[in-house]
């Protein structure tokens, strides 16, 4: 490709990319007509953790609601795999589960992001999670004998399934069981799995939103390399992992940091500190504790692009050991 | 037993936990001889997470250095376990893992700590690892095609593993592969696990503490019932459970009712609220946000009798929708 072409090409895909922002922090809002003039603009490829058929494939799905700009495809069962994916320039943009409501966060997650510094949070999404009854089709209720699905699904699901008074099977993968329950033709096991399952693999949604009360809820991560397009918008988070020169008893003041400047920190999670998991503190009476030390992630209200929140990351390297904004995204809330 | 009696016996559990206690606060020195005056007195029963010879069973043993007055028992390998141990009065105390400074804090702690308020947390322990390779007796490295361990532990000793270049394989349960090795007089297999594994199965430790460099220590929380002795001495931690009326934006000013009184906030864990796991949150533009609603688990120096740190417990209470003192306790750094 000439400089020119290649230009162009990547002109297109930051259009592209930035439109896929906006459709983030816009969520409904109608995809626009891409085209694809003279072959310059590709659609942009979002690799999403798991299988085909995965939550995560749906919420991908959600995300971007005209398949028409994006190319979506599965990066794997583990959630390196959707890093490297990213790495290696084979998706554009990757969406990995990062909580459920019921069974909280997914640390990990945050373990890969401190190890891998090219990959950046470029979105955030939070949407109801819609658990399904899918079984092959023209199969009734009164065919089944088992219901299969993941631990997780099942607990969520413990009304219904007592009311079935099925047998139930844990899976690693419900997306996977569900594929081999239409490949195969299964007459006589249900699974608990997603809406896109069911279409993916042609399978019939028995029941939908079988899930006990409660808010059930799944947030997912969009992830990118580089800095990618920045907004000042409304609802922007940012996410700083920083860690602490004198350990954990300067948390405080690093929150301060934030909060004198009126930018309200939402969460605060930490990480095992890799570099120096333990410090040796004296303390009166000569003894010698170990207190474990870690890496702070704090998530705070408010754009990196907000002067408030740069001199609020740049007065926190003052007296931490490391500073890292891992991300400055828009919160989504999903249908 | 008569009235007098169950009291004597009591009274005589009650000094023996005090001094559990004070061992505690104080590792290295000697329990007292308890002697069994009359029968009134019996052993400080303390149940371990998981099975004899785990890593757990160890740091029961690291922390009553004399056997003598307790009588150390697995309480089976869920963690749901321990706390039905205590609950059902068959343990004065339990011993549980709570975190590893290189892979992280076991959350599901925190899970049955606020399910199960009669429960509270007595003691915290700090020990170095000690990945030993054990295998049967008369066994040479040379004999070895293969080392089994739970993969935490194989993760802990990559180097060494490398180095030695035989099979890997991983188990669910280091103590029980011990068992089966000694049990079954296995000669071409070495399990990573504790000195305490091979002590209880009689196996030989080959090597001690081949795990990378780097600060590879476990923290272990000793659980109770009930109220317990209290003491204000040195190192004295205190952890509180609360929820905020107002959500997430409210934390910072949770964590400054403790540091305004001079009370440091040295880690701040969050769990799923599974009360009211979700908050719409209207945002300008009329768009609804979804945003994860927490019960926050923090942790604070100092006593739960210290009235700085009573004051500010009462504090929480008045913007929170509930506060529970998971306990207070001492903070042990064992050899």
């Amino acid at each position: 490709m000439h400089t020119a072409e290649v230009l162009a090409s990547r002109l297109g895909l930051d259009i592209a990319v930035a439109e896929l922002e906006r459709l983030f922090s816009q969520p409904g809002a109608d995809p626009p007509d891409y085209g694809l003039d003279g072959g310059h603009r590709r659609p942009i490829r979002v690799a999403y953790q798991g299988v085909r058929g995965s939550y995560c494939h749906e919420a991908a799905t959600t995300s971007f609601p005209s398949a028409a700009a994006v190319e979506a495809f599965p990066s794997g069962f583990w959630m390196e795999d959707a890093f490297s994916t990213l790495e290696s320039g084979s998706a554009d943009r990757a969406i990995i589960p990062a909580e459920n409501s019921l069974d909280g966060p997914i640390d990990r997650n945050l373990d890969l992001l401190l190890r891998h510094p090219a990959v950046r949070i470029t979105g955030e999404l939070v949407v109801p999670v819609n658990h399904c009854l899918l079984a092959a089709p023209g199969v009734e209720i009164s065919d089944l004998r088992r219901i299969v699905s993941h631990p997780q699904a099942l607990g969520h699901c413990e009304r219904r399934l007592q009311s079935l008074d099925l047998e139930v099977e844990e899976v690693d993968d419900a997306a996977e069981a569900a594929r081999a329950v239409a490949e195969d033709r299964i007459r006589d096991t249900a699974v608990i799995g997603s809406r896109i399952a069911a279409k993916e693999f042609g399978l019939r949604i028995m029941e939908q939103s079988i899930h006990d009360e409660g808010g059930n809820y799944n947030r997912f991560l969009q992830l990118g390399v580089g800095d990618g397009p920045l907004y000042c918008g409304e609802n922007r988070k940012t996410t700083v992992a920083f860690s602490l020169e004198k350990g954990v008893s300067g948390l405080f003041r690093a929150l301060w940091v934030f909060e004198s400047r009126g930018i309200r920190v939402t969460k605060v999670d930490h990480r095992p500190n890799r570099a120096n998991p333990v410090r040796l503190v004296n303390r009166a009476g000569g003894v010698e504790l170990a207190q474990m030390d870690y890496v702070f992630v704090v998530d705070v209200e408010g754009s990196e692009l907000d002067p408030r929140v740069a001199a609020a990351v740049a007065g926190l390297g003052e007296f931490s050991g490391f500073v890292r904004v891992l991300g400055s995204y828009a919160c989504t809330c999903g249908a």
